[in-house]
């Protein structure tokens, strides 16, 4: 009998035709794991489940997820991904793929994940970027979107933070990293001086874990310091009263991209 | 009887989804002109042909072409674009409106014209950018691409860079600015450092008119200079030949973006 080993996948997607990273009963819409699970299947004739490191929502994005299954192929690990990619939507690619030990778990060694929120502050819609920003036409302050996003670095409790749909028991999670970045559109995207009124902001975040909608709900909550709304020391508040209902809202999911995954002992 | 004026619109769209700007009897998918006729249909109640200053082709996409019409609407010209949005699809938007001289014919007055075209120089594709970049897995070197370039700047018989299927008589055309730029993706799109070998070239051109197929060939034949193929003075060499044989390969469609329009003595 061939040996098992596990092979583990870097994956890429645009997260807007997609239900999502998770394998569900009835979805809309295809998800990212069913597609990869068939072509694993098409490839080497295994019925096989993923085991994902982060279940993105619908219409989230991804760089660099990760996912483990476990093979008899003689295909050599690092090949996978060029025989898989034909196998897939253009949309949906994987990046990379290399033999890991039997027992990695992505979901149970210590591992740090960088997510991106983009926001763009515009008054008006551009389409080639859509897919992939959460409009916000009102003026935003980036360096109070700043201060009030200092408050929730370090190790907290972030209930407040956190869809009540959760399954998470635990709610302490440690963010190692956050940060504002203001990228001028008008030098990127538009040539034209008139376009000076036109920013993306980047919310990007590094963290030892995220709970449901965590990114999300920071992301609706900075947006309202930005504009005014909220004040940047409110923060400080919110996950004192570890409640949801004292933060923002929860952000629209075309603007999350998860960036990528550092397994940190590993 | 109500009093006709002329409307510009400024109209940005995702061309991926459509088979470019200029309306056509048979084409296999919507045209914008096709669907900016239909909203001001829809609007006004009247029957318009838009005249538009790029007839962009299928998958380029725009941030700011225009496009002219005229109108017994009272509605305020300004105020058009706000009104016009609602029955467009979200890949085609108005940015601005206002009104123009009787006269004022987009394709008749000078004008400036600045195009940027996108490649993605990478060993794999990325998701989130597909419908925006041409991708090149070879290591491209951008001074070399540079250092090409600039043997088109200035007036010159494009014929080499015309595709043969051109309307137009007079190939002479000038271009005023051409720019290689080299964005770190591993800034901007990732925040891995294994990312490294990753970056996005945007070839950026500005000139008072452009032959068909024209930046798309520019493109294709700097990419060619970018991996060696070719060298940079060859593109003297080719220009002179005025032979569209001489020149590179029309690059494909999804990378080009026309940035903006600058009506000179307007």
């Amino acid at each position: 009998m061939a040996q098992k080993r596990r092979v583990l996948l870097t994956i890429a997607y645009d997260g807007t035709d997609y239900s999502g990273f998770a394998l569900q009963k009835t979805s809309p819409k295809p998800t990212i794991e069913g597609l990869v699970n068939h072509a694993i299947h098409a490839l080497t004739g295994e019925e096989v489940c993923v085991i994902g490191a982060s279940r993105t929502d619908a219409g989230v994005h991804a760089l660099g997820n990760v996912a483990v299954f476990d093979t008899e192929s003689p295909i050599p690990p690092e090949k996978m991904c060029f025989a898989l990619n034909p196998l897939l939507p253009h949309d949906v690619r994987i990046i990379s793929s290399r033999a890991v030990d039997k027992d990695f778990h992505p979901r149970h060694v210590p591992c740090l994940k960088t997510y991106r929120y983009h926001i763009l502050n515009a008054p008006f819609d551009i389409p080639t970027r859509m897919r992939y920003v959460h409009r916000v036409p009102m003026k935003l302050d980036v360096d109070r979107m700043q201060e009030g996003a200092l408050f929730l670095e370090g190790e907290h409790d972030f209930t407040s933070f956190c869809s009540v749909a959760t399954q998470a028991e635990n709610h302490v999670r440690k963010i190692e990293k956050i940060l504002m970045k203001k990228s001028e559109l008008s030098d990127k995207i538009f040539v034209d001086e008139e376009s000076d009124d036109i920013s993306e902001i980047i919310l990007e975040i590094t963290g030892n874990g995220f709970l449901y909608n965590m990114v999300r709900i920071i992301a609706g909550t900075l947006i309202q310091v930005g504009t005014g709304a909220r004040n940047p020391e409110d923060v400080k508040t919110m996950l004192e009263a570890k409640d949801r209902r004292a933060a923002g809202p929860t952000a629209p999911p075309q603007g999350l991209v998860l960036n990528c995954l550092k397994f940190t002992e590993f």
